[in-house]
């Protein structure tokens, strides 16, 4: 299971590989929001998301007959760019399942890497049935992109790093808001900060009626989301918390906050004028907290992950047409 | 007159309240220039451009004396907010000479910041004559956008950085393509890496037509633009390279180079996909140079700077509209 010396473990083999990202503030959004608000951009990682570190932590642990044989991933965007680097990187073969209606642009760029892209029709296939199949045929590792060890010690690098840029800012304490699909960051980030900075508290953040997490923590079970689309936050649109993450979070986390799609636009126009940054709907839920629901962390600061900034022109254009 | 020391000295006092911003890369951007590009992305400095370290340094360094009297500087924008902000920290007063005309925006982040604005007609009045009456009414210090040696060394802090970065990644040797407006930025940069880095080679990058630095360093005398407007690289668009600035650059930079208004949208375009930062035209020459003008610089690998990011929406919107 992970723990401490685990994510400490996965940030040594990610040094030089994996960008410290820059925690930013902006003196307008400290206004908005009425105290401090720290922007930890992992929309500037290599790939534009958070996921590769989860990926790197887990192809760089693999043993020598995991890697020699391969892995897979299921995944329609984030992690399957994560697991392309890394496995490129690693020399090791890596087969994505991605659907046929992902954007083009997130195939390509997976496929670039170096990762062999097999695509599946949504409406037709059954995923897990073709993951199992093609894992077992071409002796593959299944590689999750949250509910493994090696995964979610490398998202809780980012909570090294926020703890590390919080003390160089003189921070001591604070609510961390993160963006929550399957809880792998989540998690991560909350075991980290409770051996590093225990006076932070880790609150996921999620789209309205996607709320899984925050309902899974309010009814001590894993609870499901009813749709599994109809979000412009694409990225973190999983159906429940993970079976390794959801214990994590229920241990370490307080009670999340669900935002709708046009807080994320607004806070993706607000990131673009004061932080000038790039994120992705799915990215911006943790800062459309900060700003449209401080009332829920009382007068604390707040350090928020902008967890990824893969969007397509059109939707950032419409995110640029807000009135905010 | 502006040496090594004067820029160590600068970051010394810049420590925790200028950002090292990070030099961020793409494998697609890699590609289509055809070798290394490294982009330093200064639009994640404080006020949204490098102009603060400069600003940064010169309030630091003013003596008790003229700290207790004040400063005034002519700005429309970056410099105007890096004044601001030095100021306010540093609990000087501060005159903002603008023209308004300036971005109503720009003129309200000054305010915001804690500066006495005071706006000229640009068709009108003549600036000149404007600031010295109040520098001379008011007992002000005049702090110049680039032709000050302690903005020269401030801005040089960006080519430690560099330095520093670079080695981290293993880059030995690069040109380093700067955007130039008055020389301070790229001056700075340059007596920087000529102590830290000296197989770093530094070029000015500049807009079409408003090309004074290229010709200057090619006729070995100060020349000036024609025109004072007609691009949208508002920011870098100089009437001609300082007195101070263009001796250092004419000691140790290579020839510039020239790019149009419409590579630059693209380069901000392609900079919005690739590497998820928000930058403004005049930020984007140097990058524009290197992605579109490679072969003025051989084979060598590159290091760019994009030094502001403060772009009105309208404006970035035309650029997301390009073809890429």
């Amino acid at each position: 299971m992970t723990d401490f010396a685990m994510i400490k473990a996965a940030a040594a083999r990610a040094k030089g590989r994996v960008r410290r990202t820059p925690l930013l503030n902006s003196p307008t959004l400290d206004r908005l929001a009425g105290r401090h608000v720290f922007v930890k951009a992992e929309c500037l990682q290599h790939t534009g998301s958070f996921k590769l570190r989860g990926a790197w932590s887990a192809i760089s642990g693999l043993d020598p007959s995991e890697k020699s044989s391969g892995v897979i991933a299921v995944s329609s965007g984030n992690h399957a760019q994560g697991i392309a680097l890394a496995t490129h990187a690693h020399k090791v073969r890596a087969v994505i399942l991605m659907p046929s209606d992902a954007p083009a642009q997130k195939i390509e760029n997976t496929r670039t890497l170096g990762a062999e892209v097999v695509l599946y029709d949504r409406a037709q296939d059954d995923r897990d049935t073709l993951s199992h199949q093609l894992c077992a045929e071409r002796g593959l590792t299944m590689i999750s992109p949250y509910d493994h060890p090696l995964v979610i010690a490398g998202q809780g690098t980012v909570g090294i790093e926020i703890a590390e840029q919080a003390r160089e800012l003189g921070i001591q304490a604070a609510r961390v808001l993160v963006p929550c699909g399957g809880g792998g960051l989540t998690s991560g980030i909350a075991l980290a900060l409770q051996s590093l900075a225990p006076d932070m508290i880790v609150h996921p953040c999620e789209p309205s009626g996607f709320d899984d997490a925050i309902r899974s923590l309010n009814s001590g079970k894993i609870e499901r989301n009813q749709r599994s689309s109809g979000s412009i936050c694409d990225a973190i649109l999983t159906p429940s918390p993970g079976k390794i993450t959801f214990p994590i979070m229920q241990r370490l986390c307080q009670p999340g906050v669900a935002v709708t799609d046009n807080e994320c636009l607004r806070a993706m126009a607000l990131a673009f004028s004061w932080l000038k940054i790039v994120i992705e709907p799915g990215g911006a839920v943790a800062l459309a907290a900060a700003l449209f629901h401080g009332q829920s962390f009382g007068q604390d600061d707040l350090i928020v992950v902008a967890s990824g900034g893969n969007v397509e022109t059109a939707l950032f254009q419409r995110a640029l047409a807000q009135k905010i």
